[in-house]
């Protein structure tokens, strides 16, 4: 296995897409370093974009994180999420009614910035659930798993709606060898459970990757060969960098180990064009 | 679809398996007439036995149930549970250390009559897992879902350890309308996000009806043109009926729904030998 | 079910897609009166596209087709099939080297014309494969299944290399009753025996929508609402436009049957905007 | 991984399981030294049998292979094949009618025994198949893959009966490095091509362990953990050995090559009893 310096590769475009976490940060926080390669950038003249499979704050709020903990460069319109592919869905497609949603009270800002009314799966009774015209998993925190699961899957038994999954990432890292699962796991077992297809958005989908292309090229003219996308996880970024028609770094500070990365590679197929140990420069 | 009566199907078999939920009991308690059916087939001399996906219970408890609600001659030794597939499983394959669980305390049961210490998920402390030697998914109850189900996933990203499923139904019913997630539901959702593969106990697998045709034949030559399956569920009773060679009835009391069981039939390719509205005679 | 009529829908928007199959042609050819409603949408200014799972042929063949069938509007900048979603993706990822492919000679232009060489599948040898870069799945015919599918099995067991899937379709109409495997199927039986993670083009995927989208803005300013998917496929034409964020119409002249449409929406949770019994106006 | 000594391990036990592919033989034919193993085993008085997923032949001609190749000792009681385990359903389950087969007429045997008529796939008339009342996959030779696996398609969209697999295996190796598609692969893509459930025979299926089970205490007293299964792949042999609750030895000279079997082990959580490097001892 071969591995590249992250700076001698990100020289020859123009335009960076970074994973979120595993790349930029983990469970403890900004990965020490990642500020210098944010400067690097710059320098040389390198956009960079964040395309994070995260419906659990809004694009304010996830630049916000960024900003307090030293890096003011990383400003909401350079942040590209899940959330935002959901939040133009139900602007198109659900235009009425009330939209039910398991996550935080600060996830459902997606659905009420489209124009709609929410209603958390925790508040719903499912007795009265007529005016429900969508369900959507937005984050794995602010309810109740047990309860408002079930009850997830009897207003999907009741009412034949679109259930749109805002992040499709299966689990998260909380501690160096700890995961969680994320709400793109919780919401595979609902859709086999009710046997209906769910709208998923979010990496690998090119969906999320076209909405990044023509914002960029709201800014400047770029052709995709000029763009990079760098990621931890074979399945989500690279995959869809890859189908997308744009250079792919896989980097080794998140999902994929060391250990195990040439192994990976070879069992799922799926093929970055560069391995960097980290972003850091 | 062409609906048979119960009693002229019966007749013709020597043993009736029954499965409990939706066949015998509903959401409400025992099915009115059930009583009576155990009557007509003790007068016939048709011997009967309960084959449920229930690791929730002891035997003992299971039948006194039954007793409690008036019909005595359900005792322990009629029932056949999938928990009793784990018990021996445990008991053959895991000779030492100590058994995690996802269920009630009750339903540890199973575990610690084949001679082994149990923990629940609830307790374990997943620094200190390394005398954890199985994981065993019990009862969609006594835990918390959403800390113990993650606990759950790092317990098996940290050990390699073989994890039994004694519970293999995705869902029950709670309610006319309503169903509840069973753990053979949360179970689907762990195996894929941790990538291995559990052993599942209970219908339709054949080791069930192989156990139940053990103990049948310990009390009276038997072949099994002579045995009658009876459920309410597709993909769990007539499926694993008919591979094991048994006839198969199905009735319209639980999950299978007098207007979908044509439809459901058609699509799912599994076909019952006979339908019934009920065991009601 | 309501169905409407469909000239009264297509009045609303200033653009519409057609699939192809099922709703413009069957196993016979033109669907009568398709002509008709050609004429119609350019008495009213409104503009078309055809949007097809199809690598079997060049667009220019594919309209030649329609040409030769007496629809002289339909010519080849109106067709965006799965096989330009495959080419783009081979001009951009796979920059040298030769590309297997399974289908006919007919279909490997798409490979031809992104400047590769290709192989079929029926005339590699897997001894010397060393030079192969990419599979490419166009069509289900043009090869022995038997011998050329166990040649891909061990081509992708040797080489680790990405596997395109130019038609996600799992099935195709042959006759009024009967259909044939598509290359999407096979794609999908492949896919498992290697355990790899095949990139798949065409609808439901939004890659093709988005082509469609930036194609037709190329001639006029055009917003999402201004533009209808018309398809007779739950699972590829109306989840696909759904997910994009348009107005989608199923019809009932192929795939899916009159009778079952309202029990595929109900199970599926797939849900159209309007259900027309044909295009034909 | 520790590798144990075959001899030593085997001597633990009083009846031996064998896998015949990849365990006694491979593609050159018999494994050099397994006919000193089976004497080994009867100077210990340890009996032996061969569990095999292979319907393509009878027991007795199973047995031929063998004794042809200078081991008299393995005779037709000594195989238990998952082609019997069809047989058992169809005679039980299917009596009366004609049943379809893909496969050689070699395989057709099992059906025939079980007193019913049989037609290959390849015979059939589509148009005339209201007397078909099963479908049976039992080897993928003697038939034409693409014009057979089509008809197959067909006759269950025109006919709801029941399809029995009577060999669940994925692949087979035909050479040093490459693999042939089984029966059982193109199974799982029919199977998802129709939506329908088909009925599994074979390893990892508990019925084929039953069945030598009941078979082997005709001869003998014995529990199961006098009973071992030697196999080389984890998904049948060692899973379906340790679910039936007997101890499981893998072996490396067919599926699981040395280098990747502690890998496959962690990943997959299929953990035999023993590691060996072959039978021969």
């Amino acid at each position: 296995m071969q591995l590249h310096d992250f700076s001698s590769v990100v020289l020859q475009y123009k335009v960076v897409c970074f994973d979120a976490y595993g790349v930029l940060k983990n469970h403890k926080g900004i990965i020490p370093g990642v500020q210098n390669t944010i400067h690097f950038l710059q320098q040389h003249n390198i956009d960079f974009y964040i395309l994070t499979n995260d419906a659990s704050r809004s694009p304010q709020q996830l630049a916000d994180g960024y900003q307090q903990r030293g890096i003011p460069e990383i400003t909401a319109n350079k942040m590209i999420s899940s959330g935002m592919m959901a939040w133009e869905f139900l602007r198109d497609k659900v235009d009425h009614g009330t939209v039910a949603y398991l996550g935080t009270s600060r996830s459902a800002h997606y659905v009420e910035d489209a124009g709609l009314k929410t209603v958390s799966i925790r508040d719903l009774d499912i007795d009265h659930a007529d005016s429900i015209n969508a369900l959507v998993l937005l984050d794995d925190e602010g309810f109740n798993w047990e309860t408002d699961l079930n009850k997830a899957v009897n207003l999907l038994r009741a009412r034949n709606i679109p259930v749109i999954v805002a992040n499709s990432d299966y689990t998260y890292p909380t501690s160096r060898n700890q995961v969680a699962i994320a709400v793109g796991g919780l919401a595979d077992m609902l859709e086999k459970l009710v046997g209906k297809t769910f709208i998923r958005f979010g990496k690998p989908d090119s969906q999320m990757f076209t909405f990044a292309y023509n914002h960029i090229r709201q800014e400047q003219e770029i052709r995709k060969r000029d763009i990079l996308m760098v990621g931890d996880t074979l399945r989500t970024d690279i995959l869809g960098g890859n189908k997308f028609g744009i250079d792919t770094v896989l980097v080794l500070t998140g999902n994929t180990l060391s250990l195990k990365a040439q192994q990976m590679i070879e069992r799922t197929g799926i093929i970055p064009d560069y391995i960097c140990q980290s972003v850091v420069i």
